[in-house]
């Protein structure tokens, strides 16, 4: 772990993989870090998926978006973003697991279940979706971030500024910086050092309670640190 | 469950009881209320200890506090605060619980561990300390509150706007509506309905998180929930 505070890294040197890019988080992430002008690979379940997906994507922003399925983005990419559902969230890293070996994984999961009463935080054995990752990807340098941001924000083109902040979770000291730097490049988006790895479970329970806000209050809830 | 809003309810006609009111965030908390021109009684372990906390604060804000040891204050409080350690926190509470019947009562506890890399979230069998307060009270109203704000800034008579929320915590609306008013009182806070008792854990731990960012960045970290 470097301790040292960094320069910011040169995203545009890098590509950015967004596994599970067809739902509606990881599509909103991928539009925007492709309207930043970054390097975008969208992964889904099979390589038609994800490049139907990519191609309706560039269409809808003007810039090209490169689809694949899941094995062939985390190939293709550097930083790889899992926006994967919760359920088989183990077994697909597992899988993937030669693909992502020396690649900086940032895990945006949040483990959350739904009943009459809204959603509420699912145990994780590991501690959380970021810590059950690491467990698996022994090789990669595990990230958590992106957990609390609203996908309706992050897909609606009429929203210019996201006025909120992604909490970026980790041990590693250069690969937390550049996930930051990742953040930032979405307009209104400010990266925030959140913690380490195993204090990342409460990031990921907290859009539970997000959830709960948004019903209260009709609203698309984010966080923003104070302080800082 | 009343799911209607209600009016705010009167806080001055209430009193404030602050249990761990020696400790900076009870006495800061306290402080705040008491400024606001609450009536408001800080309890400790004996009554001596409450009754020269109570004095030292009133001195230090020229309005009148009263002190008491905790039994005491729970007897005399409307709203009950639970600002005291974790370790102990059920015995305490199970050791008042005839003086908490009927009360609400406000846990404010993170149940945090400390070592070199810095702070982490406790397991808790219940879940949370705020379900611990609830399944020991089962006579009382019981919410969390008041988990993330910075003990420093409350304590900071130059500090006049604190400028961050309280996520407030409750099955019971008339509660938490309450409650949200009772952090209202404090300049510059805002109290927001944060979900339900279930979901009180990642609230509680996410202070370990602000104490990573109070590292890092050399600050008194907070939350705003932002499209609130």
């Amino acid at each position: 772990m470097t301790n040292d505070a960094t320069a910011t890294p040169d995203l545009n040197d890098l590509t950015i993989a967004v596994l599970g890019g067809t739902g509606p988080q990881g599509r909103g992430l991928a539009r925007r870090f492709a309207q930043a002008g970054l390097k975008v690979v969208l992964g889904s379940r099979t390589a038609e998926k994800g490049e139907a997906a990519a191609a309706e994507l560039s269409a809808a922003i003007g810039v090209p978006v490169s689809g694949s399925d899941n094995r062939g983005a985390s190939e293709a990419g550097d930083i790889v973003l899992v926006v994967v559902p919760w359920d088989g969230h183990g077994e697909l890293l597992a899988d993937l697991k030669p693909a992502l070996d020396g690649k900086i994984v940032v895990d945006c999961v949040n483990p959350l279940g739904f009943d009459k009463q809204g959603a509420y935080a699912l145990p994780v054995a590991e501690g959380s979706a970021t810590q059950q990752a690491a467990a698996i990807l022994t090789e990669s340098t595990v990230v958590g971030a992106f957990h609390n941001v609203s996908a309706v924000l992050l897909e609606d083109p009429d929203v210019t500024d996201l006025g909120t902040d992604v909490l970026v979770l980790g041990d590693e000291r250069e690969a937390t910086d550049l996930v930051q730097a990742l953040a930032d490049t979405i307009p209104g988006v400010r990266g925030v050092y959140g913690g380490r790895r195993r204090n990342a479970h409460q990031v990921e329970a907290l859009t539970a309670n997000l959830i709960s806000m948004n019903r209260r209050y009709k609203a698309h809830a984010g966080v923003r640190v104070t302080d800082v």
